[in-house]
């Protein structure tokens, strides 16, 4: 009992920090492109829950989880004048963004791969569904920003993804317990990701 | 009774205007683009349909209304050949566009944000159904014609759409009639819409 | 009884040749644009299952297609690799997969009309429901590719669509068995667009 709610707490505060950190990403791409401040907000509130919007329609969970709990939104529009105040700062703290970023990404990955499968998903489609709670938001994004989605072109982090929902389902289905579970799944995110940008890797282009 | 009635027509006859108006904004930007006829009726038809079926598809409020209503998409279908027949008058009824433009938004808006609250939102997140219902068309649009969406560059009618709708709120919390709220909060919409652009009002950019 | 049995299969067949077609075709823009495998996959993921979902998510038809039956997931993940594989026979032949894509086009504007039907849509907007089973698939594909969707610019396939689901609807008025309307309405889908590109034919534009 007290673990389960240790549990739920830690989770909920991941999010709201992936929210958060999801919606300074948005925030800051729209500025770049020269939006004004009603732009930025929207940017960045469709890259925060862009990707979880989207798995809840596709699964019909209903209501949509930022419907049930407007603490998201709320999130979003703290984001704006933040990310405005401190934007001196934030050019520096890249390294610090990257990490949030991916324990975003992390988060994200696994709770929305953990709702498919409570809803009686298969799992090599729940996996899918984890994917698309994390990486959507990003390229809706990139789409209102009139770019090629980055994460198509540049980085292998939607692998991370994927090789993190695989790793969560095997541990899940050997019966580890579910904090171990959310650490190793989002240790391994975070450091593929890492390893990969450090090292430059990437996906193999096709032809 | 008479007045329910008297607000009911009223109401869906401006929704109808929205709708023919909104569908021959998507045609002109189609045609200026070079497409051909049917790719101009699918630009009307989700410049004037795609808000309201994001804002359903959002709510689960099904079925989305146009498809309960076929009238709405029969209204897409007659603007194909209006805006064909009528291009040379077209160009010149910018002014009288612009009306029913802002018209169409205020409707929508309210019509957007009165459905929400209908089915228990929160007041703020129905706001931003509201602002959906409202935009979303426009911006798939854009999307569709390659174009960084206007909305978050140019104007600031978005900004007039909060506006509004928080004032609808208001009134409606203070007890204010509905038709009266209409009228107040459609006249606010339009007046910030208009001294926006003839003062060249633009809301501050990001960074 | 058997006959329902036999039409089921060879509908279902023609779907999963038409997902594992138009997967390709999504593969292989990706590929144009240089992506990584990961991007290509999910390019053509999209373009196979994203008029379906929109679809089912539209009509409210839970679970989406591809949920419930993960074989079309399946086809596309097998397409990958095959298009990789005979990426240097799959460019010669254009001429076997622009009849595959025809196909899978005709019936994904039969099965997206019927499914419509079944649940007592009105017959003019479950036209445009086969339509945008049809076609939305390849529209995502090429705005997530950034380009302005080809539909809307060079070909009449739509246009193709259309009339197949209207002679569809009216053969199904007459009474006239399925297995003959599928046969009839491919039939007319596939001729229309062959004749089109044959004849350089193309709707007139707007303007």
């Amino acid at each position: 009992m007290d673990l389960l709610r240790f549990d739920f707490n830690v989770l909920y505060l991941l999010e709201l920090i992936g929210t958060f950190v999801f919606a300074i990403s948005g925030i800051r791409l729209a500025a770049k492109k020269e939006m004004d401040l009603f732009g930025a907000a929207v940017i960045g509130f469709v890259t925060a829950l862009g990707g979880g919007t989207t798995r809840d329609v596709i699964l019909d969970s209903h209501p949509v989880a930022w419907i049930e709990n407007p603490t998201f939104a709320l999130l979003v529009l703290i984001a704006v004048p933040f990310t405005y105040i401190f934007r001196k700062y934030l050019i520096y703290m890249h390294r610090t963004f990257f990490i949030f970023d991916t324990i975003g990404i992390a988060l994200f990955t696994i709770s929305g791969m953990q709702k498919a499968l409570d809803l009686g998903i298969h799992p090599g489609l729940a996996m899918g569904m984890g994917v698309i709670s994390a990486v959507v938001g990003g390229v809706i994004r990139d789409i209102l920003c009139n770019e090629i989605p980055l994460i198509f072109r540049k980085e292998i982090y939607a692998m991370a993804c994927f090789t993190g929902a695989l790793v969560y389902y095997w541990l899940q289905v050997a019966g580890s317990p579910t904090n171990v579970n959310y650490m190793i799944t989002t240790a391994i995110i975070i450091g593929i990701r890492v390893i990969s940008i450090r090292k430059n890797l990437s996906f193999p282009k096709m032809k």
